[in-house]
């Protein structure tokens, strides 16, 4: 096998595939190589960690076919160390690997390549297939991913939900104290219900800052595979079913109010210093009379706080939440304009952005 | 105790300070606090962890006399969450500190002034007294911080050894492996010995930031006052000798060559990712034949690396180092050129750069 290739671009195509190798914590320690093949000046690069892969493909000249393994995080690190703009000259003869640039020479000890774990494949004519924008999925990405759950217990909730309804693609999120569902398609023909791994995701939102405007986005029975430009993220999909969570969000809520987001985030922030020793509850309060949305804290060892947000308001409430929780949505949120629903001290808070419509978070409350 | 004060003073004071706070880890609680003291219109804040004390004054009209103590990041992060420009209103009575601010109100259960350590006192007319212009005392404080030792075995090796030779003021620190000088003043009538804790110096550079430009140091027999500002940290020194470090500077070395700093950063990085197995150490060699400074690991299970870098040479010689001490060196040292000397197998390295004669770095030899 023998490769040559500018710096720039064979350290971005390691870095992109370097974070899926596992590091020195693999029990198998071929997982903590990249594969690297070429075969008729197509060079691809590839990791995995058995749940998902990641492939990278390199247009290359003058190259001869050949294929190999070396550990993924050494290689990247070197490659991104040499000087920029500088042809990289890589050799492999058996397990060695030489690598040339300049002044610079490394021999690095790889490992055939027999042992690199089967890849998953995905029929692609038999795919069910969707293209979205670049900027919308990362957002709506991000939106949904604040409200996954880690509870490893319940697989399917430490997923995204991709599921299609009534012509839209809507991915959905909950740990069951918060929910959150983003439309990301407004009009497809194919469907798709699958949950796929936040693990998996959170590797696809870090290819996402990349010079691509459009991902595609592929299901098969099992996997699913993420396109972006040159690298390609394939994952297995999580089974078990989602909870039918669209009767969950509330078509209306009794009390509304519309408050502007930077003035609640201060708030909420003020109110959460004081609630650290109450796991972070605080009480929501709409007033009529005083024509105010108020945020505060129980009184505890530490103190306690009040700030008011002036707004109109239609009716008196009250709502203890999870500061925490109240935060992270704001986080998310986007726009200016935050509208905050809610009905009784049992009912979800729901609570959506001016920016878009097609973006709804809700919020168990607290017990108070 | 009452206090007027806009929110960006009031919050930049209490950042100050509360770093030093000790946090939930405090064996004393009221460590944890910040002593808010009101005099005439003078408000200090001051906090201390045994070791040092940090006391920011402020200005402030419309005040009423008083002291109390309130949890110092709670108040900190509180205030600094408050809108910017507005005025910040603190009313003590007893224990109870309200804190209002436009719609925020605030109550923080704070603890009486009495429980508060006695801080220490520098008698300022009978201390031995530095000025420094700030920018050459950061500099400085950064290149000796690199070297000191966190071997609380040895304290003497913990800190900053503060001490005037031959009319000038020198800083110097070592961990036994490695040692740092750097001179900061050129001409000082004054006299002192001093080991200053590293802890206290990490306290005093977290403020260089800000727009002083000269920073007084005053000594007495078992303290330091570093004033900067409106900002006092007064440290304890640590007793003990300091090793005579003078005698450890080689005036001389056999082989000398110079390189580009940058260009040598790069290839000791490169070797370093190859001897993550061996503990860091790499091989420096000179040649004169090749005329050229390599440095390379040594072979290992991850495999090899040697990069040149084509220089004048006088003659030939190899000298095996921790490539983190190397690389901790190059960061903190400053100018374009390095000049790199050695001897022998076991001589010490001598490090110096092309922006400063009045800095020097030394690393003991790894056996090899």
């Amino acid at each position: 096998m023998e490769i040559k290739i500018g710096q720039e671009k064979l350290a971005k195509a390691l870095n992109h595939v370097s974070k899926v190798a596992a590091g020195s914590r693999a029990t198998l320690p071929i997982l903590n190589n990249v594969l690297i093949r070429v075969d008729e000046n197509k060079v691809s690069l590839t990791t995995t960690n058995l749940d998902m892969a990641v492939v990278s493909y390199l247009p290359a000249a003058g190259c001869k076919n050949g294929v190999v393994t070396v550990p993924a995080r050494l290689m990247a690190e070197f490659v991104s160390n040499l000087p920029r703009g500088e042809m990289v000259e890589m050799m492999a003869e058996g397990e060695k690997v030489t690598i040339r640039a300049g002044e610079y020479t490394s021999s690095i000890n790889g490992a055939l390549a027999d042992d690199f774990p089967e890849l998953p494949e995905i029929e692609e004519d038999k795919a069910v297939k969707f293209t979205l924008g670049v900027d919308e999925f990362k957002d709506g990405l991000a939106q949904v991913m604040v409200a996954v759950s880690n509870d490893t217990t319940r697989p399917a909730l430490t997923g995204v939900y991709f599921n299609t309804f009534e012509g839209g693609l809507y991915l959905a999120a909950t740990d069951g104290y918060r929910l959150a569902e983003r439309k990301v398609l407004g009009k497809t023909e194919a469907e798709v219900v699958a949950i796929v791994p936040a693990s998996s995701l959170r590797t696809v939102m870090g290819l996402l800052g990349d010079e691509a405007t459009e991902i595609e986005v592929l299901f098969d029975e099992s996997q699913v595979r993420f396109r972006l430009g040159e690298v390609e993220v394939t994952s297995k999909l999580i089974s078990g079913s989602f909870p039918d969570y669209r009767q969950l969000i509330p078509k209306e809520t009794e009390i509304k109010t519309e408050l502007p987001r930077d003035e609640l985030t201060r708030v909420t922030k003020l109110a959460a210093l004081f609630a650290k020793e109450v796991g972070g509850s605080v009480v929501c309060e709409a007033s009529v009379e005083t024509g105010a949305f108020a945020i505060s804290s129980v009184a505890n060892e530490l103190g306690e706080n009040k700030s008011e947000i002036k707004t109109e308001v239609n009716a008196d409430g009250k709502v203890t939440l999870n500061s925490r929780f109240l935060l992270d949505t704001l986080n998310v949120l986007g726009g200016k304009v935050v509208s905050f629903g809610f009905s009784n001290k049992l009912d979800p808070v729901v609570l959506r952005s001016d920016a878009t419509a097609d973006y709804v978070h809700i919020i168990m409350p607290l017990k108070s």
